[in-house]
Protein backbone atom coordinates (compact mmCIF):
# COMPACT_ATOMS: atom_id res chain seq x y z
CA UNK A 1 0.00 0.00 0.00
CA UNK A 2 1.16 3.54 -0.80
CA UNK A 3 0.65 6.72 0.18
CA UNK A 4 -0.63 9.10 -2.59
CA UNK A 5 -1.47 11.92 -0.12
CA UNK A 6 -1.60 12.26 3.89
CA UNK A 7 -2.86 15.68 5.35
CA UNK A 8 -4.11 16.46 8.52
CA UNK A 9 -7.44 17.13 8.98
CA UNK A 10 -9.51 18.13 12.13
CA UNK A 11 -6.81 16.70 14.32
CA UNK A 12 -6.75 13.55 12.50
CA UNK A 13 -5.42 13.01 8.80
CA UNK A 14 -6.87 12.11 5.77
CA UNK A 15 -5.56 10.21 3.52
CA UNK A 16 -5.10 8.51 0.13
CA UNK A 17 -3.98 5.15 -0.56
CA UNK A 18 -3.31 3.21 -3.39
CA UNK A 19 -2.66 -0.64 -3.95
CA UNK A 20 -2.16 -3.46 -6.33
CA UNK A 21 -5.47 -5.40 -5.95
CA UNK A 22 -6.26 -8.86 -6.99
CA UNK A 23 -9.70 -9.19 -7.12
CA UNK A 24 -10.19 -6.06 -9.74
CA UNK A 25 -6.56 -7.10 -10.90
CA UNK A 26 -5.64 -3.65 -11.10
CA UNK A 27 -4.38 -0.82 -8.95
CA UNK A 28 -6.67 0.69 -6.70
CA UNK A 29 -7.32 4.41 -4.81
CA UNK A 30 -9.18 4.57 -1.57
CA UNK A 31 -9.12 7.44 1.12
CA UNK A 32 -8.79 7.43 4.78
CA UNK A 33 -10.06 9.52 7.49
CA UNK A 34 -8.30 8.06 10.60
CA UNK A 35 -9.54 10.47 13.40
CA UNK A 36 -7.30 11.02 16.42
CA UNK A 37 -8.21 8.80 18.42
CA UNK A 38 -6.91 6.22 16.20
CA UNK A 39 -3.38 6.97 17.77
CA UNK A 40 -4.27 5.37 21.74
CA UNK A 41 -7.07 2.54 20.79
CA UNK A 42 -8.52 0.68 17.84
CA UNK A 43 -11.40 2.77 16.21
CA UNK A 44 -14.44 1.35 14.45
CA UNK A 45 -15.04 1.67 10.59
CA UNK A 46 -17.74 3.09 9.19
CA UNK A 47 -17.72 2.77 5.12
CA UNK A 48 -18.73 4.96 2.66
CA UNK A 49 -19.72 4.14 -1.13
CA UNK A 50 -19.60 5.97 -3.94
CA UNK A 51 -22.30 7.15 -6.60
CA UNK A 52 -22.10 6.80 -10.65
CA UNK A 53 -18.95 8.68 -12.43
CA UNK A 54 -17.91 9.08 -8.94
CA UNK A 55 -13.88 7.90 -7.15
CA UNK A 56 -13.02 8.47 -4.04
CA UNK A 57 -12.64 11.89 -4.43
CA UNK A 58 -15.94 12.87 -4.09
CA UNK A 59 -17.21 12.47 -1.07
CA UNK A 60 -13.81 12.81 0.99
CA UNK A 61 -14.17 16.62 -0.66
CA UNK A 62 -18.05 17.69 -0.69
CA UNK A 63 -19.00 15.22 2.17
CA UNK A 64 -18.31 16.78 5.15
CA UNK A 65 -17.69 13.89 7.36
CA UNK A 66 -14.68 14.67 8.97
CA UNK A 67 -15.59 16.83 11.64
CA UNK A 68 -17.78 14.74 13.62
CA UNK A 69 -15.98 11.70 12.35
CA UNK A 70 -13.16 13.19 14.46
CA UNK A 71 -15.05 13.99 17.63
CA UNK A 72 -16.65 10.58 17.84
CA UNK A 73 -13.56 8.13 16.72
CA UNK A 74 -14.89 6.82 13.88
CA UNK A 75 -12.69 6.11 10.89
CA UNK A 76 -14.40 6.56 7.67
CA UNK A 77 -13.11 4.37 4.54
CA UNK A 78 -14.23 6.08 0.81
CA UNK A 79 -13.07 2.89 -1.58
CA UNK A 80 -13.38 3.93 -5.62
CA UNK A 81 -16.55 2.51 -7.85
CA UNK A 82 -14.82 0.27 -10.17
CA UNK A 83 -11.81 -0.84 -11.36
CA UNK A 84 -9.59 1.70 -13.50
CA UNK A 85 -6.76 1.12 -15.71
CA UNK A 86 -5.72 1.12 -19.66
CA UNK A 87 -6.18 -2.39 -19.50
CA UNK A 88 -9.52 -2.44 -17.95
CA UNK A 89 -12.53 -2.97 -20.51
CA UNK A 90 -14.70 0.07 -20.07
CA UNK A 91 -17.21 2.13 -22.38
CA UNK A 92 -15.68 5.67 -21.96
CA UNK A 93 -19.20 7.41 -23.36
CA UNK A 94 -21.68 5.56 -21.05
CA UNK A 95 -21.83 6.44 -17.41
CA UNK A 96 -23.62 4.23 -16.29
CA UNK A 97 -21.36 1.29 -17.53
CA UNK A 98 -17.89 0.52 -16.61
CA UNK A 99 -14.88 2.80 -15.06
CA UNK A 100 -16.85 4.93 -12.69
CA UNK A 101 -20.16 2.35 -12.43
CA UNK A 102 -19.12 -0.92 -10.96
CA UNK A 103 -22.13 -1.34 -9.07
CA UNK A 104 -20.38 -3.63 -6.48
CA UNK A 105 -20.91 -6.95 -7.83
CA UNK A 106 -18.73 -9.72 -8.86
CA UNK A 107 -19.37 -9.52 -13.09
CA UNK A 108 -19.39 -12.94 -14.22
CA UNK A 109 -19.43 -12.35 -17.80
CA UNK A 110 -16.25 -11.89 -19.86
CA UNK A 111 -13.98 -9.88 -20.56
CA UNK A 112 -15.67 -7.63 -17.85
CA UNK A 113 -15.47 -10.34 -14.80
CA UNK A 114 -11.50 -10.25 -15.59
CA UNK A 115 -11.64 -6.73 -13.34
CA UNK A 116 -15.15 -6.03 -12.44
CA UNK A 117 -15.03 -7.68 -8.65
CA UNK A 118 -16.00 -4.86 -6.70
CA UNK A 119 -18.19 -7.30 -4.08
CA UNK A 120 -15.48 -9.31 -3.46
CA UNK A 121 -13.10 -6.13 -3.58
CA UNK A 122 -15.06 -4.11 -0.80
CA UNK A 123 -16.39 -7.13 1.46
CA UNK A 124 -13.31 -9.06 1.57
CA UNK A 125 -10.04 -7.97 0.24
CA UNK A 126 -9.89 -3.66 0.59
CA UNK A 127 -10.80 -4.92 4.34
CA UNK A 128 -7.87 -7.31 4.66
CA UNK A 129 -5.38 -4.22 3.31
CA UNK A 130 -7.06 -2.11 6.01
CA UNK A 131 -6.84 -4.48 8.56
CA UNK A 132 -2.90 -4.82 8.09
CA UNK A 133 -2.15 -0.96 8.03
CA UNK A 134 -4.38 0.96 10.38
CA UNK A 135 -5.29 0.79 13.80
CA UNK A 136 -9.05 -0.13 12.92
CA UNK A 137 -11.35 -2.26 14.91
CA UNK A 138 -12.56 -5.00 11.90
CA UNK A 139 -15.10 -5.89 14.80
CA UNK A 140 -16.97 -2.89 14.60
CA UNK A 141 -17.68 -2.59 10.75
CA UNK A 142 -20.83 -0.14 9.59
CA UNK A 143 -21.47 0.49 6.04
CA UNK A 144 -23.44 3.59 3.79
CA UNK A 145 -23.38 5.20 0.37
CA UNK A 146 -24.93 7.37 -2.08
CA UNK A 147 -27.21 6.67 -4.92
CA UNK A 148 -25.15 3.27 -6.69
CA UNK A 149 -23.14 3.42 -3.50
CA UNK A 150 -26.35 3.06 -1.32
CA UNK A 151 -27.64 0.24 -3.12
CA UNK A 152 -23.46 -0.97 -2.44
CA UNK A 153 -24.42 -0.35 1.01
CA UNK A 154 -28.16 -2.13 1.65
CA UNK A 155 -26.68 -5.27 -0.58
CA UNK A 156 -23.16 -5.76 1.01
CA UNK A 157 -25.21 -4.87 4.78
CA UNK A 158 -28.15 -7.72 3.95
CA UNK A 159 -25.27 -10.82 2.65
CA UNK A 160 -23.32 -10.03 5.25
CA UNK A 161 -25.49 -8.94 8.32
CA UNK A 162 -22.66 -10.82 10.94
CA UNK A 163 -20.06 -8.09 9.55
CA UNK A 164 -22.42 -4.79 9.42
CA UNK A 165 -23.43 -3.32 12.49
CA UNK A 166 -25.21 -0.63 10.75
CA UNK A 167 -26.66 0.31 7.35
CA UNK A 168 -27.46 3.88 5.84
CA UNK A 169 -27.95 5.01 2.43
CA UNK A 170 -28.17 8.11 0.74
CA UNK A 171 -30.87 8.13 -2.47
CA UNK A 172 -30.04 4.36 -3.11
CA UNK A 173 -30.73 2.51 -6.33
CA UNK A 174 -32.86 0.08 -4.00
CA UNK A 175 -33.95 -2.00 -7.01
CA UNK A 176 -30.74 -1.82 -9.74
CA UNK A 177 -32.09 -5.14 -11.43
CA UNK A 178 -35.62 -3.43 -12.34
CA UNK A 179 -34.74 0.16 -12.79
CA UNK A 180 -34.11 0.91 -16.95
CA UNK A 181 -30.59 3.34 -16.00
CA UNK A 182 -29.02 0.27 -14.27
CA UNK A 183 -30.89 -2.98 -16.11
CA UNK A 184 -28.32 -2.52 -18.96
CA UNK A 185 -25.07 -2.87 -16.76
CA UNK A 186 -26.53 -6.19 -15.09
CA UNK A 187 -27.62 -7.78 -18.44
CA UNK A 188 -23.28 -7.07 -19.25
CA UNK A 189 -21.78 -8.10 -15.52
CA UNK A 190 -24.43 -10.81 -14.98
CA UNK A 191 -25.68 -12.01 -18.25
CA UNK A 192 -29.11 -12.00 -19.80
CA UNK A 193 -30.50 -14.89 -17.04
CA UNK A 194 -32.15 -12.20 -14.39
CA UNK A 195 -32.12 -15.22 -12.14
CA UNK A 196 -28.79 -14.45 -11.59
CA UNK A 197 -29.07 -10.25 -10.71
CA UNK A 198 -31.13 -10.88 -7.75
CA UNK A 199 -28.06 -11.51 -5.61
CA UNK A 200 -27.50 -8.03 -6.11
CA UNK A 201 -30.49 -6.03 -5.67
CA UNK A 202 -31.72 -5.27 -1.94
CA UNK A 203 -35.70 -5.54 -2.67
CA UNK A 204 -35.20 -8.69 -4.63
CA UNK A 205 -32.63 -9.68 -1.52
CA UNK A 206 -35.23 -9.09 1.18
CA UNK A 207 -37.62 -10.92 -0.77
CA UNK A 208 -35.80 -13.68 -1.04
CA UNK A 209 -35.13 -14.21 2.34
CA UNK A 210 -32.01 -11.54 3.77
CA UNK A 211 -32.56 -9.70 6.87
CA UNK A 212 -30.79 -6.57 8.52
CA UNK A 213 -31.36 -5.35 11.91
CA UNK A 214 -32.24 -1.65 10.24
CA UNK A 215 -31.87 1.26 7.58
CA UNK A 216 -31.81 4.51 7.76
CA UNK A 217 -32.52 5.66 4.21
CA UNK A 218 -32.30 9.64 3.29
CA UNK A 219 -34.19 10.65 0.21
CA UNK A 220 -34.18 14.15 -1.41
CA UNK A 221 -37.38 15.14 -2.91
CA UNK A 222 -36.21 17.37 -5.74
CA UNK A 223 -33.85 14.35 -6.81
CA UNK A 224 -34.39 14.30 -10.67
CA UNK A 225 -33.93 10.52 -10.59
CA UNK A 226 -36.32 9.68 -7.86
CA UNK A 227 -39.36 8.59 -9.98
CA UNK A 228 -37.18 6.23 -11.89
CA UNK A 229 -34.20 5.26 -10.52
CA UNK A 230 -34.08 4.82 -6.94
CA UNK A 231 -38.20 4.78 -5.83
CA UNK A 232 -37.63 4.06 -2.13
CA UNK A 233 -41.00 3.20 -1.73
CA UNK A 234 -39.72 -0.31 -3.39
CA UNK A 235 -37.42 -0.28 -0.34
CA UNK A 236 -40.29 0.98 1.99
CA UNK A 237 -42.87 -1.70 0.70
CA UNK A 238 -40.19 -4.56 0.76
CA UNK A 239 -38.90 -3.63 4.19
CA UNK A 240 -42.40 -3.51 5.73
CA UNK A 241 -43.61 -7.31 4.38
CA UNK A 242 -40.17 -8.53 5.75
CA UNK A 243 -40.65 -6.36 9.27
CA UNK A 244 -37.17 -4.46 8.70
CA UNK A 245 -37.30 -1.64 10.56
CA UNK A 246 -36.35 1.17 8.08
CA UNK A 247 -36.44 5.01 8.61
CA UNK A 248 -37.06 6.54 5.01
CA UNK A 249 -37.04 10.32 5.45
CA UNK A 250 -38.05 12.35 2.56
CA UNK A 251 -36.21 15.79 2.43
CA UNK A 252 -38.43 18.22 0.98
CA UNK A 253 -36.38 20.49 -1.68
CA UNK A 254 -33.15 18.43 -1.69
CA UNK A 255 -31.71 17.57 -4.85
CA UNK A 256 -29.13 14.54 -5.61
CA UNK A 257 -25.73 16.22 -4.91
CA UNK A 258 -23.20 16.29 -2.69
CA UNK A 259 -25.55 19.67 -1.61
CA UNK A 260 -27.96 16.95 0.07
CA UNK A 261 -25.45 14.39 1.46
CA UNK A 262 -23.20 16.89 3.26
CA UNK A 263 -26.54 18.12 4.84
CA UNK A 264 -27.58 15.50 6.35
CA UNK A 265 -23.36 13.80 7.08
CA UNK A 266 -23.67 14.02 10.38
CA UNK A 267 -27.16 12.46 11.14
CA UNK A 268 -25.80 9.52 9.58
CA UNK A 269 -22.69 9.58 10.58
CA UNK A 270 -24.77 9.79 14.65
CA UNK A 271 -26.68 7.17 13.40
CA UNK A 272 -24.22 4.54 12.76
CA UNK A 273 -22.09 5.77 16.06
CA UNK A 274 -24.84 4.57 17.93
CA UNK A 275 -24.21 0.91 16.59
CA UNK A 276 -20.30 1.43 16.84
CA UNK A 277 -19.36 2.18 19.77
CA UNK A 278 -16.85 4.87 21.25
CA UNK B 1 -27.69 38.85 -12.30
CA UNK B 2 -28.26 35.00 -13.91
CA UNK B 3 -28.81 31.85 -11.62
CA UNK B 4 -25.84 29.44 -12.97
CA UNK B 5 -26.98 26.60 -10.10
CA UNK B 6 -29.05 26.73 -6.85
CA UNK B 7 -29.58 23.65 -4.79
CA UNK B 8 -30.79 23.66 -1.34
CA UNK B 9 -28.56 23.29 1.52
CA UNK B 10 -28.65 22.53 5.06
CA UNK B 11 -32.09 23.96 4.98
CA UNK B 12 -30.53 27.13 2.87
CA UNK B 13 -29.34 27.41 -0.65
CA UNK B 14 -26.26 27.25 -2.43
CA UNK B 15 -26.56 29.57 -5.49
CA UNK B 16 -23.92 30.32 -7.81
CA UNK B 17 -24.63 33.42 -9.97
CA UNK B 18 -23.45 35.28 -12.94
CA UNK B 19 -23.40 39.33 -13.98
CA UNK B 20 -21.72 41.08 -16.31
CA UNK B 21 -19.53 43.19 -14.12
CA UNK B 22 -18.28 47.04 -15.38
CA UNK B 23 -15.13 47.33 -13.32
CA UNK B 24 -13.61 43.97 -14.03
CA UNK B 25 -14.57 44.58 -17.40
CA UNK B 26 -15.70 41.06 -18.08
CA UNK B 27 -18.81 38.31 -16.70
CA UNK B 28 -18.02 37.60 -13.33
CA UNK B 29 -19.29 34.57 -11.38
CA UNK B 30 -19.44 33.98 -7.77
CA UNK B 31 -21.27 32.12 -5.11
CA UNK B 32 -23.60 33.05 -2.44
CA UNK B 33 -24.92 30.63 0.25
CA UNK B 34 -28.24 31.92 1.59
CA UNK B 35 -28.88 31.01 5.10
CA UNK B 36 -32.69 29.74 5.68
CA UNK B 37 -33.20 32.51 8.43
CA UNK B 38 -33.25 34.64 5.34
CA UNK B 39 -36.84 33.83 4.31
CA UNK B 40 -37.83 36.25 7.14
CA UNK B 41 -35.31 38.65 8.10
CA UNK B 42 -32.09 40.25 6.81
CA UNK B 43 -28.94 38.34 7.60
CA UNK B 44 -25.67 39.74 7.94
CA UNK B 45 -22.56 38.83 4.84
CA UNK B 46 -19.52 36.94 5.47
CA UNK B 47 -16.78 37.26 2.57
CA UNK B 48 -14.66 34.82 1.70
CA UNK B 49 -12.16 35.72 -0.92
CA UNK B 50 -10.29 32.73 -2.28
CA UNK B 51 -6.20 32.30 -2.94
CA UNK B 52 -3.82 31.64 -6.09
CA UNK B 53 -5.65 29.49 -8.93
CA UNK B 54 -8.73 29.08 -7.32
CA UNK B 55 -12.66 30.17 -8.31
CA UNK B 56 -15.62 30.61 -6.22
CA UNK B 57 -15.95 26.72 -6.75
CA UNK B 58 -13.38 25.33 -4.32
CA UNK B 59 -14.72 27.02 -0.99
CA UNK B 60 -17.72 26.12 -2.00
CA UNK B 61 -16.79 22.65 -2.70
CA UNK B 62 -14.42 22.22 0.33
CA UNK B 63 -14.73 24.73 2.96
CA UNK B 64 -17.86 23.30 5.34
CA UNK B 65 -19.10 26.32 5.89
CA UNK B 66 -22.85 25.80 5.12
CA UNK B 67 -23.66 23.94 8.35
CA UNK B 68 -22.64 26.47 10.78
CA UNK B 69 -23.83 29.62 8.90
CA UNK B 70 -27.10 28.13 8.31
CA UNK B 71 -27.69 27.56 12.10
CA UNK B 72 -26.19 30.94 13.03
CA UNK B 73 -28.15 32.75 9.99
CA UNK B 74 -24.93 34.39 8.35
CA UNK B 75 -24.77 34.45 4.58
CA UNK B 76 -21.47 33.44 2.76
CA UNK B 77 -20.30 35.20 -0.60
CA UNK B 78 -17.44 33.83 -2.20
CA UNK B 79 -16.16 35.40 -5.22
CA UNK B 80 -14.02 34.85 -7.97
CA UNK B 81 -10.22 35.84 -8.02
CA UNK B 82 -9.77 37.79 -10.75
CA UNK B 83 -11.40 38.78 -14.23
CA UNK B 84 -12.01 36.03 -16.68
CA UNK B 85 -12.25 35.62 -20.63
CA UNK B 86 -10.93 35.02 -24.01
CA UNK B 87 -10.26 38.81 -23.80
CA UNK B 88 -8.81 39.33 -20.43
CA UNK B 89 -5.09 39.36 -20.69
CA UNK B 90 -3.73 36.18 -19.13
CA UNK B 91 -0.16 34.08 -18.93
CA UNK B 92 -1.47 30.55 -18.88
CA UNK B 93 1.39 28.98 -17.61
CA UNK B 94 1.94 31.57 -14.86
CA UNK B 95 -0.28 30.45 -11.71
CA UNK B 96 1.06 33.62 -9.35
CA UNK B 97 -0.15 36.14 -12.07
CA UNK B 98 -3.07 36.85 -14.47
CA UNK B 99 -6.25 34.61 -14.52
CA UNK B 100 -6.69 33.41 -10.38
CA UNK B 101 -4.03 36.03 -9.35
CA UNK B 102 -5.90 39.29 -9.30
CA UNK B 103 -4.32 39.72 -6.25
CA UNK B 104 -7.73 41.96 -4.97
CA UNK B 105 -5.64 45.00 -6.45
CA UNK B 106 -6.83 47.51 -9.06
CA UNK B 107 -4.52 47.58 -11.63
CA UNK B 108 -2.74 50.67 -13.27
CA UNK B 109 -0.90 49.07 -15.66
CA UNK B 110 -1.50 48.56 -19.30
CA UNK B 111 -3.27 46.25 -20.57
CA UNK B 112 -3.92 44.61 -17.18
CA UNK B 113 -5.58 47.98 -15.79
CA UNK B 114 -8.73 47.05 -18.24
CA UNK B 115 -9.54 44.54 -16.08
CA UNK B 116 -7.53 43.36 -13.21
CA UNK B 117 -9.72 45.63 -11.11
CA UNK B 118 -10.44 43.17 -7.85
CA UNK B 119 -10.45 45.69 -5.40
CA UNK B 120 -13.11 47.49 -6.63
CA UNK B 121 -14.92 44.70 -7.60
CA UNK B 122 -14.95 43.74 -4.05
CA UNK B 123 -15.82 46.32 -2.23
CA UNK B 124 -17.99 48.06 -4.59
CA UNK B 125 -19.41 46.88 -7.57
CA UNK B 126 -20.35 43.14 -6.11
CA UNK B 127 -21.70 44.45 -2.71
CA UNK B 128 -24.12 46.57 -5.07
CA UNK B 129 -25.41 43.35 -6.77
CA UNK B 130 -25.88 41.28 -3.46
CA UNK B 131 -27.77 44.37 -2.03
CA UNK B 132 -30.12 44.36 -5.28
CA UNK B 133 -30.79 40.49 -5.26
CA UNK B 134 -30.48 39.43 -2.38
CA UNK B 135 -32.16 40.27 1.20
CA UNK B 136 -29.07 40.64 3.37
CA UNK B 137 -28.21 43.40 6.04
CA UNK B 138 -25.02 44.87 3.98
CA UNK B 139 -25.19 47.06 7.25
CA UNK B 140 -23.32 43.65 8.47
CA UNK B 141 -20.41 42.68 6.82
CA UNK B 142 -17.71 40.81 7.75
CA UNK B 143 -14.68 39.78 5.55
CA UNK B 144 -12.18 36.39 5.89
CA UNK B 145 -10.05 35.18 3.05
CA UNK B 146 -7.79 31.91 2.52
CA UNK B 147 -3.33 32.89 1.38
CA UNK B 148 -3.84 35.26 -1.46
CA UNK B 149 -7.42 35.89 -0.10
CA UNK B 150 -6.20 36.52 3.11
CA UNK B 151 -4.24 39.16 2.12
CA UNK B 152 -6.97 40.42 0.38
CA UNK B 153 -9.32 40.51 3.11
CA UNK B 154 -6.49 42.15 5.33
CA UNK B 155 -6.00 44.78 2.99
CA UNK B 156 -9.84 45.46 2.61
CA UNK B 157 -10.24 45.64 6.18
CA UNK B 158 -7.63 47.89 6.68
CA UNK B 159 -9.06 50.26 4.03
CA UNK B 160 -12.34 49.91 5.28
CA UNK B 161 -12.68 50.32 9.22
CA UNK B 162 -16.03 51.71 8.83
CA UNK B 163 -17.66 49.21 6.46
CA UNK B 164 -16.58 45.27 7.75
CA UNK B 165 -17.13 44.45 11.26
CA UNK B 166 -14.33 41.92 11.62
CA UNK B 167 -11.46 40.05 9.92
CA UNK B 168 -10.18 36.98 9.81
CA UNK B 169 -7.35 35.08 7.52
CA UNK B 170 -6.18 31.66 7.11
CA UNK B 171 -2.33 31.59 6.31
CA UNK B 172 -2.34 35.14 4.57
CA UNK B 173 -0.28 36.76 2.22
CA UNK B 174 0.79 39.23 4.96
CA UNK B 175 3.16 41.27 3.13
CA UNK B 176 3.01 40.47 -1.02
CA UNK B 177 4.87 43.67 -1.73
CA UNK B 178 8.12 41.65 -0.35
CA UNK B 179 7.43 38.42 -0.58
CA UNK B 180 9.49 36.84 -3.62
CA UNK B 181 5.90 34.58 -5.16
CA UNK B 182 3.76 37.84 -5.43
CA UNK B 183 6.30 40.76 -6.30
CA UNK B 184 6.58 39.92 -10.44
CA UNK B 185 2.69 39.68 -10.06
CA UNK B 186 2.97 43.77 -8.20
CA UNK B 187 5.56 45.04 -10.82
CA UNK B 188 3.01 44.13 -14.08
CA UNK B 189 -0.20 45.14 -12.13
CA UNK B 190 1.17 48.40 -10.33
CA UNK B 191 4.47 49.31 -12.35
CA UNK B 192 7.97 49.44 -10.93
CA UNK B 193 8.03 51.96 -8.46
CA UNK B 194 7.19 50.08 -4.85
CA UNK B 195 5.89 53.27 -2.97
CA UNK B 196 2.64 52.39 -5.66
CA UNK B 197 2.37 48.64 -3.67
CA UNK B 198 2.08 49.82 -0.44
CA UNK B 199 -1.51 50.60 -0.54
CA UNK B 200 -2.07 46.57 -1.28
CA UNK B 201 -0.05 45.50 1.53
CA UNK B 202 -1.51 44.64 5.10
CA UNK B 203 1.96 45.56 6.77
CA UNK B 204 2.96 48.34 4.98
CA UNK B 205 -1.05 49.57 5.27
CA UNK B 206 -0.23 49.23 9.10
CA UNK B 207 3.01 50.58 9.27
CA UNK B 208 1.57 53.65 7.28
CA UNK B 209 -1.55 54.31 9.77
CA UNK B 210 -3.99 52.14 8.59
CA UNK B 211 -6.09 50.20 11.62
CA UNK B 212 -8.56 47.82 12.73
CA UNK B 213 -10.55 46.74 15.29
CA UNK B 214 -8.49 43.13 15.59
CA UNK B 215 -7.79 39.91 13.81
CA UNK B 216 -8.60 36.41 13.95
CA UNK B 217 -5.49 34.69 11.95
CA UNK B 218 -4.68 30.59 11.67
CA UNK B 219 -1.30 29.39 10.17
CA UNK B 220 -0.59 25.86 9.53
CA UNK B 221 2.67 24.90 10.74
CA UNK B 222 3.17 22.48 8.22
CA UNK B 223 2.27 24.85 5.10
CA UNK B 224 5.01 24.93 2.63
CA UNK B 225 4.51 28.33 1.52
CA UNK B 226 5.48 29.54 5.18
CA UNK B 227 8.85 30.63 5.17
CA UNK B 228 9.10 32.40 1.92
CA UNK B 229 5.68 33.77 0.99
CA UNK B 230 3.19 33.88 4.19
CA UNK B 231 5.66 35.18 7.08
CA UNK B 232 2.80 36.11 9.51
CA UNK B 233 5.10 36.80 12.16
CA UNK B 234 5.65 40.19 9.88
CA UNK B 235 1.80 40.81 10.64
CA UNK B 236 2.27 40.04 14.03
CA UNK B 237 5.34 42.63 14.44
CA UNK B 238 3.64 45.84 12.69
CA UNK B 239 -0.11 44.91 14.71
CA UNK B 240 2.03 45.02 17.78
CA UNK B 241 3.74 48.27 17.18
CA UNK B 242 0.52 49.44 16.10
CA UNK B 243 -1.64 48.65 19.02
CA UNK B 244 -4.10 46.13 16.61
CA UNK B 245 -4.94 42.91 18.72
CA UNK B 246 -4.26 40.07 16.71
CA UNK B 247 -4.25 36.58 17.43
CA UNK B 248 -2.45 34.34 15.57
CA UNK B 249 -3.20 30.70 16.01
CA UNK B 250 -0.21 28.51 14.59
CA UNK B 251 -1.74 25.14 13.93
CA UNK B 252 0.70 22.40 13.97
CA UNK B 253 1.12 19.54 11.43
CA UNK B 254 -1.59 21.47 9.24
CA UNK B 255 -0.71 22.50 5.57
CA UNK B 256 -1.91 25.14 3.13
CA UNK B 257 -5.06 23.05 1.96
CA UNK B 258 -8.15 22.86 2.60
CA UNK B 259 -8.27 20.47 5.20
CA UNK B 260 -6.34 23.18 6.85
CA UNK B 261 -9.00 25.68 6.07
CA UNK B 262 -12.58 23.25 6.97
CA UNK B 263 -11.04 22.34 10.20
CA UNK B 264 -10.89 25.55 11.77
CA UNK B 265 -13.79 27.24 9.58
CA UNK B 266 -16.12 27.18 12.55
CA UNK B 267 -13.63 28.80 14.71
CA UNK B 268 -13.92 31.66 12.20
CA UNK B 269 -17.14 31.67 11.66
CA UNK B 270 -18.36 31.74 15.25
CA UNK B 271 -15.85 34.84 15.49
CA UNK B 272 -17.18 37.00 13.13
CA UNK B 273 -21.13 35.88 14.20
CA UNK B 274 -19.52 37.75 17.47
CA UNK B 275 -19.09 40.75 15.89
CA UNK B 276 -22.33 40.44 13.15
CA UNK B 277 -24.95 39.59 15.54
CA UNK B 278 -28.10 37.53 14.74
Amino acid sequence: MKIVSLAKSFEGAQGVYKHSAESTNCDMTFAVFTPPQAEKIPVPVLWYLSGLTCSHANVMDKGEYRRLAAKLGVAVICPDTSPRGDHVPDEADNWQFGAGAGFYLDATQAPFDEHYQMYSYITSELPKVVKKNFNFDMGRQSIMGHSMGGHGALIIALKNPETYLSCSAFAPIVSPSTADWSKNAFVKYLGADESNWTEYDAVQLIANGSRFGSFLVDQGGADDFLEDGLRPWLLRDECERAGIPLELRMQDGYDHSYNFISTFMDDHIRWHHSFLGD
